[in-house]
């Protein structure tokens, strides 16, 4: 009856439009969790750090809520760092360095107890890695949600392909989905997608919302309209955890409750667009979690209309 | 109780990545003009063309229901012309020629039993010249709904901010937004723009949908999924004739209404951008436009969210 999260735990070093950051604490896992975290409390990180991870951000996860018994700590190996710049309207973004460190060689131990896990988030991680972890399962659990980008696509395709077979839900961007599917149109793209295993499919087009698809339906869910945007890192990842949050504390794997997922995913990256770094979703409060939810909610509702 | 439409009655040549097309019928007050006669039969046209101008497309406006008597036809001049092409995504285009000819000296001539419209939707044009048939009005119209476009933005902003100070909604696109406001968000564009005047507020996104704002409240309508996307010209006139259409119809200028009017304008603007030119508004049936609306309709509907 847990969450189990995999995915990279990080340095990254930032440039936005509107600052840039040293080395902080970063990595999809990270922001998973710390997402999921907000909505649900029995969840179990399965990545890898370096000696020179900080041991408070460890004990943060703990308060949080999020077992780190999966959590390797090389203590002579260096955290995987990223590093990139994102242009000016903050659509795109360029790596200007990755040091891949302790991920070279990472193999994802899941301990014993949670082999059964009830849902899975295999966050935007090497395929292979997100395999191995589907392996050593005892037991399909009930929801698993895939986070990948084009990078994998680009050089890892077959093991993505064998990963998508077994999926719940694929959660993957707009140029992503163009790339994976080959095709133009979203709903081509979809089409195309869901044949290649995944029963859902989000598509998340950062400011312009996310749609969800499964065999045939679909559903649209805006982002929330912001005053302020400072920094775009990990709000597909907060997405994913409020997401896969969501629907572990539900325990509801209906299309309708996959919806209200995305509605509270689409909430969650909104807290992590707003700060650098983890800052934003790290002090979302339940209260103001609530506001945005029902916001995001709002503001599509109107009556039903009566054409001819 | 009518709904008078002022615009270009133009030639267009367009060239996307899905063809090319001669000198097809356009302008704003024909994509206007039409796809507002799907919903409403009493429109009147406020327009200039030259001798040049197919006769018969004149009488294709009247066999749907829109009155000429406004449509001044100088048969010694030639009709306003513009060719533009459309780069890879469509999301940006080119002018590659723009002829203003019976434009240049174009005075509206509102005909006397035109002078008390209950709507009037100021299509694309000179501020100037929308200006000039708001004044010639006996009264003032329930709805006024102005459309416009950066290169008055940038040539015209005087009487463009002239005649926001009337308007009961502005509809522009994301990025004529930033400018006329200055402001990087859509929330803090919309609110400044809503300052200078407008009551209503659509921010037309392109396949990203449209928001609608007022003073307190806000609206989102996606824009529909498509197989194929030909050619957007005309979509944010066919937007805003499917929007005018239905206010005119039912006379309800509430913010509730004016949601779905965007839905409508919405759907309308989906029929357009699968053809070259007007052939997509001019053939979407009854049947057709209710079964679009419903589906964007349909597309945001969600089980109320009990979050915590």
């Amino acid at each position: 009856m847990s969450l189990l999260v995999v995915g990279t735990v990080a340095f990254d070093a930032i440039e936005t439009p509107f600052g840039k950051t040293d080395k902080i604490i970063g990595g999809a896992a990270t922001y998973i969790g710390l997402s999921a975290s907000k909505l649900f409390d029995k969840i179990s990180l399965i990545s890898v750090v370096g000696g020179d991870f900080p041991k408070e951000t460890i004990e943060m996860f703990k308060n949080n809520n999020i077992s780190v018994d999966g959590l390797q700590v090389k203590e002579k190996e260096k955290t995987f760092f990223w590093s990139g710049k994102y242009h000016k309207n903050m659509n795109t973004r360029e790596t200007i360095d990755t040091q891949l460190n302790v991920l070279e060689s990472f193999y994802p131990h899941v301990p014993e107890k949670n082999k059964k896990p009830e849902c899975l988030m295999l966050g935007n991680l090497m395929p292979s890695v997100q395999n191995q972890v589907l392996e050593q399962l005892k037991q399909r659990p009930k929801m698993i949600v895939l986070d990948t980008m084009n990078f994998w696509m680009d050089h890892y395709l077959e093991d993505l392909t064998e990963a998508l077979k077994s999926v719940d839900v694929l959660t993957i961007n707009d140029e992503e989905a163009e790339q994976l599917s080959g095709e133009k149109t979203l709903l081509k793209a979809a089409k195309k997608i869901i044949s290649l295993g995944p029963k859902n499919l989000v598509i998340k087009k950062g400011e312009h919302g996310a749609f969800l698809f499964n065999k045939d339906k679909k559903f649209y869910c805006p982002a929330l309209l912001l005053e302020n945007v400072c920094d775009p890192t990990g709000a597909g990842d907060s997405f994913a955890g409020g997401f896969v949050g969501h629907l572990s504390k539900t325990k509801d794997y209906s299309f309708e409750n996959i919806k209200k997922a995305t509605i509270i995913g689409s909430a969650m990256a909104s807290f992590c667009v707003e700060k650098f770094g983890i800052e934003g979703v790290k002090n979302a409060t339940k209260d103001k979690i609530n506001e945005r939810v029902q916001e995001l909610s709002k503001i599509t509702k109107h009556e039903k209309i009566n054409l001819f």
